[in-house]
């Protein structure tokens, strides 16, 4: 049997565009043969769907696009995933569902059972799960159905008390096939075939995956669907980052015509620890999901220019950078807002930056308006000292001036703000903080080195100048970053314990880390929690992100 | 038995205060010769303790404050709300649970079945459902122990696919004790004492239920625990708002020695629709759960002074009265910044509401600063037309005026911004929108006229001409509300409808309301995802709130 695998980039909400782009996909299987399409997890709505879900007309619109779809599966098979309602008073009203559509009819209907509600995740709050299973029969195939998370919980300390593969398992299945949409993190996607190829392996199934691919705001999903035969030899491995339509051959029994493939075009994963910055593993991968991110975000937001606050720093530069190859540079401005506190270089190397970039900039600088401030405050201010206030103000300029630009032009601003300072708030609310996207607000200031210098891997497009000196906020005279932080050296690796690994002060001193330094870092972390509640969505690239999948009380009082 | 239940306010992850105010109480129930004291849902620890629950840091110290709970609990029985593992290698790792703590031992311990994951609970996220039910026995009681939700779904169309008090019921119990965290909306407080009464009736026996008070974040508990017998009389209401310690003597047939108490001393709560708000039903309850939430937010945050933008208009002026109530006068300073198109009636307006008041003002005009932006962007905007770039960047200027005093002299800005502006977009990011906490952004623009009035009712604080001038953001000559937006009148109902009562165009176009007004409010609801996606907490005073509650997608298209 010919089946297609159809990786797609769905918009959240849009069923017109989702519906068109599924549809599409159909006529061509169909063109080519095919007799079974798959697609991903709540294809027709996108995911993730989030609260539109509580609304009636959301799920009326979703059961209408599956309808549409329905008339296209004549002569084809058709797994799709969309929300479905619960016809029994108890539970949720909804499950989250992949629809069989064959002869313009719904053939069957399976419901996701295991509903991730941890970090990003909260489908518990929507659905019902499954507690009946059944194998969907397609031409002599058994097909044991399953929804991404269904297939995910093979640790010896399971998050769940039930294995929907299990149960499918007592009615014989040929093969299994799982619609997902699972997420990009710079660890996952090792995670992904690993976890296929253990299911394979319990089962003794071949297995047909497929993932949406594309990003949602702060999430990537980042493809690499695949078909792997019961032997746990890769047959398929889809691309990364992009959109795929590929088909196999499913025998009878269980086997697949085409030969294992080598494993695909991408660039070998790693964990990325702060301590292992100076390998470029990963680090290629969480530049494509950035660039990924950046042109998603804005064509889904109906945008096409950027505007950032080029500082001569390396955070700036390297947004400036990636928002160069993912808009196209005549599509992004800097805009180069200097004070009396700059040093000379700081504007030069921005030039510079600009220049290899070929991108258009501005230089405003602010030192009049700060005056013009200081002495409207003056009568309040009555001569009080120099202050957090007034670096803070330096800071809100910048954002007031980039932010009407923003508005002017019609760009949205791209933030420069990394992990290491949103984890300790090192940064200005209003000011540097300020903008729409938060491109390095998931990369540790190491990890931006270690971008920075994958940016640089051909030719010099941020002057060297930029990588080597030292962080600094230039707010006050002869400011630096380490007037006020730890070394970043020092503080990434703390900061990647607690964040990513939740470990407590007494495990993390246990690895060494001096005690009155773990306390202070940890205090700084929870002490800022109102700062990254009013950020803007970051670019997720780790398995913790600040934002939506990191939920911490503003007004708690723990470690601080 | 004379049993006490603890109503008390907590500071999640403070577990030395949280533990000393424990003791303290259990310390006064034996003086006065209590046998059992029950306390609220995670009570050592604080609700919601949210992502804290991840670290396992946080639940060794929960552990360790049940321990030492423990120690005075030798001749008085304890039931209190903490964390607890599950000793499984299955499911999640954590239950929700109470501990029945006596001679100094743990004598049982009950675990939540029923974890809300909607609107603002998160439960799930953390913890494994109950999947056996016991009864607890304390001197000859049987106690069925529940914890919050437990008891709450009684709707034909539940929630949930098992009941634990039908389970429980198996074991012939004599009295229901819940142990909650069960947040105030204008709506809650009636369904509490209804769903007890529900649940007095179907099991045919008494309950005592404790709820915590205070607020944490933007989240706000009422108190209002009670006990009430089989025939379900209301035998203690405790007050709502405030802490408290009651005792009730429950006999050994599962009666009270008390008399059925007349309803307490609450103005009587109900639905405030946008087109009941000329009643003055439930604005006294809104009125004080905002004064609870502002004063806990500052003690919380180790916060004593406030600042308010005072505009001359009805939103600053209401905040800036309810700060003045919750945090004193003399805490709580006003920043008035006029623009060259401010009307005189705005600064008089203002200060005749300070002078009212008896709290501090400054007046700074912002005519200089915004000619000075003027003048350093004119080369870069070189003669483009005024246009909503110029708009904001007053807005933008007022927002780094105000925040530099608020830096200046330790203040927390709160923010003034009405849920009628955050659900249109109709506000500044980083002006207007700026600030620590949002006070009114649960309120409709008709709510907070509502407020204004009950504000007034002895005395005219807020001087009249605010209350009665059109609003205005006056950042161009001769501006109104009205010419960006519908009439109040007609948009905060349309509002209602989709935000809290999550209806579709449709059924909102069928109650009477025009086709296209309607599309055109829906649409800026959903393009201005991203704005509120940047906002402050805001102080939940409606069943469904911006914020936490309200998980919406920035890059969605969805009736936009």
């Amino acid at each position: 049997m010919k089946i297609f695998i159809a990786q797609q980039n769905y918009h959240i909400g849009n069923f017109e565009a989702n519906t068109a782009k599924i549809i599409s996909a159909i006529r061509e299987a169909k063109k080519q043969g095919g007799e079974l399409i798959v697609f991903s997890e709540l294809a027709v709505c996108g995911y993730p769907p989030r609260d539109f879900l509580e609304f009636n007309d959301f799920i009326e619109q979703s059961q209408a696009a599956i309808d549409k779809i329905k008339a296209e599966a004549d002569t084809i098979g058709v797994l799709v995933g969309a929300p479905s309602r619960n016809p029994k008073p108890e539970g949720k009203d909804l499950f989250n569902s992949a629809y069989l559509l064959y002869e313009q009819e719904v053939k069957g209907i399976a419901h996701k059972t295991l509903l991730p509600n941890y970090d990003i995740f909260d489908e518990y709050r929507y659905f019902e799960p499954a507690y009946e299973w059944n194998v969907m029969e397609f031409k002599g195939i058994r097909m044991a159905v399953t929804i991404c998370e269904d297939i995910w919980d093979m640790s010896p300390n399971p998050l769940y008390r039930i294995q929907p593969m299990d149960k499918l398992m007592e009615q014989m299945p040929n093969v299994m096939i799982n619609l997902s949409a699972s997420p990009f993190d710079y660890v996952h996607a090792d995670g992904r075939i690993s976890i296929v190829k253990q299911n394979a392996a319990k089962y003794n199934l071949p297995v047909i995956y497929c993932n949406t691919v594309g990003s949602q705001t702060e999430i990537i999903f980042d493809g690499g669907s695949l078909a792997m035969n019961r032997n746990q030899d890769l047959i398929v491995e889809m691309p990364y980052f992009e959109e795929a339509l590929v088909a196999v051959n499913l025998r009878v029994d269980g086997s697949f015509d085409e030969l294992p493939v080598r494993h695909a075009a991408q660039v070998p994963l790693a964990q990325l620890m702060p301590d292992e910055l100076d390998d470029n593993l990963g680090i290629a991968n969480i530049h494509r999901a950035i660039i990924t991110s950046i042109r998603d975000y804005f064509s889904k937001m109906g945008f096409t220019k950027a505007i950032v606050a080029s500082s001569g720093g390396i955070d700036s530069a390297v947004v400036l950078a990636l928002a160069c190859e993912a808009l196209g540079p005549q599509n992004v401005r800097a805009l180069l807002m200097p004070s009396q506190y700059s040093s000379t270089h700081s504007v030069s190397d921005a030039e510079r930056l600009s220049k290899n970039l070929g991108s258009p900039y501005d230089i405003i600088a602010i030192e009049d308006i700060f005056k013009t401030f200081e002495s409207s405050l003056d009568p309040v201010f009555k001569g009080l000292p120099f202050n957090v206030a007034e670096e803070n103000l330096q800071s809100r300029i910048r954002g007031a001036l980039v932010m009407a630009l923003a508005n002017k032009f019609n760009c949205i601003l791209l933030n420069t703000s990394n992990k290491s300072e949103l984890a300790t708030g090192y940064g200005t609310l209003y000011g540097d903080m300020a903008g729409g996207l938060g491109v390095l607000g998931d990369l540790y200031k190491m990890q931006v080195y270690a971008l920075a210098r994958y940016i640089n891997r051909t030719v010099e497009i941020i002057p060297l100048n930029i990588i080597n000196k030292a962080p600094s906020a230039e707010l006050r005279p002869g400011q630096k970053d380490s007037d006020s932080l730890p070394d970043y050296y020092t503080l990434d690796p703390i900061l990647y314990q607690y964040i990513e690994r939740r470990r407590g002060p007494k495990e993390i001193i246990a690895m060494g880390y001096d005690a009155a330094l773990v306390a202070r870092v940890l205090k700084m972390v929870n002490t800022n929690e109102y700062k990254r509640n009013q950020f803007c969505p970051i670019i997720r690239v780790s398995p913790k992100a600040f934002g939506i999948g990191r939920r911490v009380p503003i007004v708690g009082k723990y470690l601080s």
